[in-house]
């Protein structure tokens, strides 16, 4: 199954390994109309944030001036790691379209599913173990926020 | 239990709300110091991915001129979400310590526990769904990336 925005995602992909990015590409389209487009920028930029949903995505909200990119697919050349997933529930396009899945991300040498598994782990039990600190004041910022007539909701 | 610098990240996470921001902080340490923080600024920037550990993770990359963060440490004033999740184990830091957790996160309305448990249902029934177009040619980036004699890993 094919499709010419998935099939840019993919080109976009391979021209940035060609430039010494990493293998991955996404696109947001609004209205039939891509809006932003993304390469993962890691290396290039000391950014490990910088996958191309993450790039694409803080692009889109720019182009649209909003934290919401309300009514927008995402394409994108490979499955979304955890981090961007996350990214775009947070973001709330209307549907993501991808490529390549994890495991044939896992084959070339990418840890997805790897950090995919590692969230079914106890936190101490991580390979990066993660602490409670339970400080009596740890839910005084939610106070503060629950109390703020003017808070804006995201 | 308490720690100078969880309680540094809780109070961050307080003033930020003040200054019109999310109700979140993190600091990235590295040797005893603080060498990056990091506040919620997805409603200031229009950007859904700037929450406090990435805006962390980022900047303590910056100071490093690296994309990974061995040896240090992240304090998060709340557990972190699928999403910063992902960030920390692209990043690799030593360890991870945090504050409120998810429930408490998920009662003051943020939907980071939500998020988690999309992640286990099958990709065509999430809210937001996921399409899988098994473009023939999905796998070229990595076959590109793998031919590629000086590529540099992450």
């Amino acid at each position: 199954m094919s499709n010419s925005l998935i099939r840019q995602a993919i080109e976009m992909a391979v021209a940035n390994v060609r430039r010494d990015g990493g293998p991955f590409a996404a696109l947001v389209v609004k209205d039939g109309v891509v809006i932003a487009t993304g390469t993962n920028q890691v290396t290039r930029g000391n950014d490990p944030t910088a996958h191309a949903e993450i790039v694409a995505i803080r692009e889109a909200c720019r182009v649209l001036g909003d934290f919401q990119l309300t009514g927008c697919d995402v394409y994108a050349s490979c499955e979304p790691c955890p981090m961007c997933l996350g990214a775009i529930y947070w973001a709330r396009p209307s549907r993501v379209f991808f490529a390549a899945t994890n495991q044939e991300a896992a084959a070339a040498g990418f840890d997805d599913s790897f950090i995919y598994q590692q969230i079914a782990v106890p936190h101490a039990q991580r390979t990066i173990p993660m602490i409670h600190l339970a400080d009596e004041l740890r839910t005084q910022p939610f106070e503060e926020w629950g109390g703020k007539l003017d808070r804006r909701r995201y």
